[in-house]
């Protein structure tokens, strides 16, 4: 992995790195021959940057492998989704700012509905709105079990996240979500003897939680799943000598840059220009900055080609005013691929763009689209080289023997 | 690595090999849209070899790294540098010929200016030229220390090799260069234990030496660098089944070849037609020639876009003199990129041609250079693949399993 051989090779240097990941970029044709959802989009400015930069289509994990969120972000940044694992419950915590330590285990909630019988009767108590469901999250704070601290934090609708800290907590520990309803949530149950102590106090926050909601009539239960502890990630900051800075709507991507140490950056509003915005408010305090967009994600989810190409748009637009900070090194690229005609994520290689006008070879490509990316110069290449490249443009890199 | 899974593969032919390394090959574009030197050159043999064999780029470490020359050679030649390390004291002994064998210390040496205080006042004795060095190395090798064999050569003006030979070496020793002025010189202190009686043993040599250089003007004091061992590189003769054969004409690629395990050959002359006359005259007598370029990569350094193109076209010239021999398998490459824009060596991957008149799947490329070779049939590819497609396209590789 990239950490594992930069660290020695590691040069000061002033300059700065951007990083923009288009959620779900890459995409396909919704007809033979035609256009993807990127090459449809009117992006004068990213066409620009191919030209005079290099583009390429990355692989996040392996060939094949459709990745989810957190393990595509994590090779983006170097970490080899392989090597390490993110589990749920840490992300879900983190994702909405709980601090998840060594030792510490998180769980992913979802409130349910019980029948008088105690059998689930809704796995997501009817998705109950986030207004009706802070109240019941903070019935869930004042729960205590002896021995532990226990933090809960809404997440979204009818979803929320939890974490117990104390000593000799272990995570391996089965969801206690049967995945069906008529039945009851199943108990917190070990899988090692290591983890029984932890089952049994989750087990009895489970009952105490369960006796806060009891008048509720949808939200009367709970039910936990993904226990998970810190996956104690090596710094990136640590790894790559950069301040690192994350630039993102969405909670859980500010969980994935956090977990490697990523300073997240609070700012107002929601649309490109806002992030951007906030990256040029801060550019004298870090070196890289992250900025996730998430909507083309979401607009690939839907099915919505033009409003996926619309969000692209959208980024070139407001291009020029990160353009205007003058960074030594800009990549555009996506985390993994969300076609619209698929309506998920997909294996699909990213189409990837990098900038560095100082230093980078041309490759003859003019624009910014999956079949240009596919003669690119940088070729198809894994997404764990992202960094490494990103370094070696910005002139943070010395050589490697003599 | 190759030789882990080639020599149960391997097949006896008479097929020859025959690896061109043009040393920094690989450029940039001095202005935005103009050609690279190797796209700036006028070479007819090489379009002409590159219409008939395949091309693409080869990336000598990993993404992003600049390789050293030392390990660019290594990756060349199949062994990987994250793997395979040669000690700087290793690499500067073999280069001039010293023989370093397993268990032996190598280490660079300065020749250092003291003032009468004993603190370094020039850290490389004014850079004395190499006829004052020489005869001031012709004095260390009169110096002995008991229990020890020491042998002592001059590399380039102020700089000289040692080895220590003996029982019970260890080359686990800091630097004894204090890399500042205005003090003394450190001891050799040994890092572990196991290094204490080396490091003591070179404190003897040390202390012999300066009073023998005691009454030079400027060179009346030294220091060590780069304490290593024989890496025990496996045997490149033995992993592939070749007998190898090393032209070149500076020292440092010699000692790397021999380090694998090739004989180094002596020729008259320096010019690339001499490497090439070199290489006929011992045709019959190896299966495989590794023929170094040095001047490309010194052109590079030199900031002199026009001259590293004239090297490219001086090998292009003597090329049908090679070609006469007829080998199986031509590979022209570099070992890295030295583009004259930057002026030193650079991360980006490098122009790689394969020749092989009978096996060879052409890929529509007319021309030798960067843009070709990003769309060449070979793709790009990490150059610890060159041997075993030379190999291959040489006949000497049986089919793996039924």
């Amino acid at each position: 992995m990239p950490f594992e051989y930069l660290p020695p090779l590691l040069r000061a240097s002033k300059s700065k790195i951007v990083l923009i990941v288009m959620d779900g970029l890459g995409g396909l044709p919704v007809e033979p021959g035609g256009p993807t959802e990127l090459e449809a989009a009117h992006i004068p400015n990213m066409d620009r940057l191919a030209a005079e930069g290099m583009i390429g289509l990355s692989t996040p994990i392996r060939p094949g492998i459709t990745p989810g969120s957190g393990p595509a972000h994590l090779a983006l940044f170097g970490y080899d989704p392989l090597q390490y694992e993110i589990g749920r419950g840490v992300l879900e915590a983190t994702g909405v700012g709980l601090h998840v330590g060594r030792g510490d285990v998180a769980a992913r909630g979802n409130f349910c509905t019980l029948d008088s019988a105690g059998n689930i009767s809704d796995r997501r108590a009817g998705r109950i709105s986030t207004a009706e469901a802070i109240p019941l999250v903070e019935k869930l704070k004042d729960v205590k079990v002896p021995g532990v601290e226990i933090e809960v934090r809404h997440v979204k609708e009818y979803r929320f996240a939890v974490v117990m800290r104390g000593e000799g907590l272990d995570p391996d520990i089965d969801d206690t979500d049967p995945q069906a309803t008529g039945v009851p949530p199943l108990p917190a149950q070990a899988r090692t003897p290591a983890a029984r102590r932890t089952a049994e106090l989750f087990n009895q926050w489970i009952a105490s939680a369960r006796r806060a909601l009891d008048r509720h009539p949808k939200a009367n239960g709970l039910t936990l799943r993904g226990f998970a502890t810190d996956p104690n990630l090596p710094s990136f900051q640590d790894s790559y000598g950069l301040r690192p800075a994350c630039v993102s709507v969405y909670p859980m991507y500010k969980g994935v840059a956090s977990l490697v140490g990523m300073q997240v950056i609070d700012f107002p509003g929601e649309t490109p220009e806002d992030e951007f915005s906030a990256v040029s408010r801060v550019w004298q305090d870090f070196d890289f900055f992250f900025i996730h967009i998430k909507k083309t994600d979401s607009k690939g989810e839907d099915g919505d080609f033009r409003g996926k190409a619309a969000i692209i748009e959208q980024v070139d637009a407001a291009l020029p005013r990160l353009l205007d900070l003058n960074p030594e090194v800009l990549i555009i690229t996506g985390d993994h691929s969300t076609p619209t005609l698929l309506r998920t994520h997909s294996w699909h290689p990213v189409p990837f763009l990098l900038w560095a006008p100082k230093t980078v070879r041309p490759d003859d490509q003019t624009v910014f689209g999956e079949r240009a990316c596919a003669h690119g110069g940088l070729g198809n290449f894994p997404a764990l080289d992202t960094i490494p490249l990103a370094l070696a443009h910005a002139g943070r890199l010395d050589k490697f023997g003599a």
